[in-house]
């Protein structure tokens, strides 16, 4: 979790704090339908650098939002599932898609 | 209004599009409350410098999602208003300050 002493005043920007990421949101998307590999996440995700991605979740790993579970195989198969914290945030999402498809209809129209 | 051939298929990647960065999301909280002066909106926001507030307002403007007016005065005075699309957003911003208020709670619990 983030220490409550570095958290802004207000909560929408507590919320931008810690996930104001584009890939962040598109994690948590990604997620809310279940584990996911590293690798399936990627793709999914689309156009995010390995690197990128990796920094990504363990700062929301760090935050609470999801946990990795490392699997001692050949190669390491590691995969990523949201906390009840990071299902939480569901609400946002569908907030996020319904004025999303509403601005693509409008556009659409226009 | 953003081209319809730019749009991401999925309607969170289209909100993120719209109001993927954090200055708009502030932009749109402060204006939520009602028309405002550049001056009063970029104190109010905080931490953010004049060229990358224009920026951000100019994207906002050209997308849609809020008007300028520019009145012939000395100094000139410019405000700032969100149109209806703009305003459109309340619940998005809501469902941000919801979940942000129970993070803080579940971290001063911690």
């Amino acid at each position: 979790m983030v220490d409550k002493d570095v958290l802004p005043a207000c909560p929408v920007e507590t919320t931008l704090t810690l996930i104001g990421s584009r890939w962040k949101v598109l994690v948590v998307r990604e997620l809310l339908g279940g584990t996911m590999r590293f690798g399936e996440l990627r793709s999914a995700i689309g156009g995010v650098s390995q690197k990128v991605l990796t920094a990504n979740l363990r700062e929301m790993e760090a935050d609470g939002l999801l946990t990795r579970r490392v699997y001692a195989e050949v190669p390491p198969r590691v995969e990523y599932t949201l906390t009840d914290l990071g299902r939480s945030l569901e609400p946002v999402l569908d907030a996020m898609a319904t004025w999303g498809k509403r601005y693509k209809e409008l556009v659409a129209r226009a």
